[in-house]
């Protein structure tokens, strides 16, 4: 599983605790966000969101963590795009029970909100939880059949309710496209391991 | 504002405390997902985040109040459709952030995680906040500016990313359309409040 | 009710925030810890919680406030003295149940763990919640006989198993006491405030 | 290390959740308080702070697990008592710092406030960060030696201002001895691990 980490500016400090969480359970992390370098442009959860779809539509992605300050304005975000269901993560059970209910592919993290004295143990805590047991089994037991076909239903609803993703973003403000396509730890991420070029419109 | 409470089948039990909290702030309120009767069909977030999606494409609802066990299933599955923002709101704290900076129209509860003792008492509180300052003033002060950008280009994001309304009714499955639409409480409420009739197509 | 705030040197920057919440409410709030005055030789939660005994056995104070980086340290420490009934306090739901259940006279906050953005909201959120209903009034109200007869017994506990004040000043390390009795914003405040000179043995 | 775990009549219907978790981390660990057996007299965070103080003071038990609805009132009781550096943990960043800044012997539980699904999973959690480093290496580490002073200066402040555990048994109210004494799971334990008979006075 390849996960891409996808922090805005309000977060950026907060990225390599992200990174070190991630790898420190073994798992493949790469950060096409914002991170330590002062030199890229600004950029928002209006961005990280859209490209949280775009990693997962391209497949990229199989799994996005993100997060703002709150983590609902990139949880917001990402949401606009079909295929994306993000859960917003603080602890060790939220990521647990989103695995175990939701099976989503993408987590927005609480980085501003909350996060104080050892927030990048909790991190530790939330990400060895969020992947630490098989997805979509279901809590409680009982309930485990239901949760299967109502995640099926949202896949499909997803479909139903979006405009593909090559038609999204011809519509999209063309400042916003640019910004994310010109942002270098993205396009390279895209450029390697998409499946289709969606991302290099000519 | 009117407020619409939807509740799923997993926190029926809890939509009696919600409506009180809510009037107790002087709110108006209409349940129009599960409550007491146990006579009626069991809606699943499926059913009630597209109540959600439908209850505010009409302006019946200004704002809607839903969750289930965790929060995040109708959350994602509220947030399939077009104009719909929902925040996953947890505290006090969660609820004023969410309405200063994102000033989104729906809130999704933990009504099994995490509740506990006085859960009722903490959704007074949590409403309380929610509702008690203008919505998307901003915080920190000096991202008012840049959080207002965001607001206006995820709105317009909405718009491009889900199809019509209409057109998302037509290809849903045809079982969870008659579920919604044959759910009495919420039918009434389209129908009293709705300013179009896009849920009763003939 | 005066509230004496206490702070020690991990939380000193978060005096101004608590003392500001604390009056944003009308209450009486004197700072005798730790605050922004650099100059000031640092208090540890030992120096802090021995505070809290003296400013509550003296009756300089009504009610104490503290904490440290979780709050778990002022509170082990406060919680040695006669007469202390300190919780740990997180939610403004915590500040309630404490008040009505356990009807304490000090709190101790975590004031870095999980302190982040807004965190001087939620100390206002806490303080309106701590202080809004007179305590002790029992929760859920079927407990509220048994809850009043535990805290009886509890009052009558801490006389029994706690040596007296002036025993344990006397005993107290003199380097500990020292710093104490020299602080002073501390010692300030018992000399006016206070019923007995238990604090300047000559 | 035998952990003791003492469940008063609001959190009984936990106690079988809190072995089965501590269990599962391979720790030795007994109920003494309150469980299944509806028989047994109801004993309130009075008798079962008391039977912590007890449990610790014979040495029969390494670390005492309670807690009671809010785990505010049994944190109080336990902390009367002389040796008992108690923590409130409800999270298992809660845990991890407490262990390794405050290095106690007893940690209390919230098991009605904010205790609802899969409560027992976060029950694990919570034990596997508190057992799973060695206790008192400190957080952040430059605050390492300070907090191992700090913990020192505690233990003998717990020494000093108490009074001996036979001498407050002795004053304690006879009803609450009789209770406490009279409890099998309590006396068994005290009788096979306790170090001295302090518990049975002829």
């Amino acid at each position: 599983m390849r996960i891409a980490v996808i922090n805005e500016v309000s977060a950026r400090d907060k990225n390599g605790q992200i990174m070190a969480a991630l790898k420190s359970h073994g798992l493949e992390a790469i950060s096409i966000g914002m991170g330590e370098n002062k030199a890229e442009p600004e950029l928002t959860y209006i961005h990280t969101g859209f490209m949280a779809g775009l990693a997962l539509y391209t497949k990229a992605a199989d799994f996005v963590v993100g997060g703002c300050g709150t983590g609902q304005g990139f949880l917001l975000s990402a949401m606009q795009y079909p295929g994306v269901f993000c859960g917003l993560i603080e602890s060790p059970l939220d990521a647990w029970l989103f695995s175990q209910i939701n099976g989503g592919n993408c987590a927005s993290l609480a980085l501003n909100k909350g996060f104080g004295w050892a927030g990048d143990i909790n991190l530790h805590y939330i990400f060895d939880k969020l992947f630490c047991d098989p997805a979509g089994q279901g809590y409680p037991p009982h309930r485990c059949e239901s949760q299967k076909g109502s995640r099926e239903a949202l896949a499909n609803i997803s479909r139903i309710a979006h405009v593909d993703m090559p038609a999204i973003i011809k519509c999209m403000d063309p400042a916003i496209v640019d910004i994310v396509m010109n942002h270098r730890p993205f396009a390279n991420f895209i450029k390697q391991f998409g499946r289709n070029n969606i991302c290099q419109p000519q």
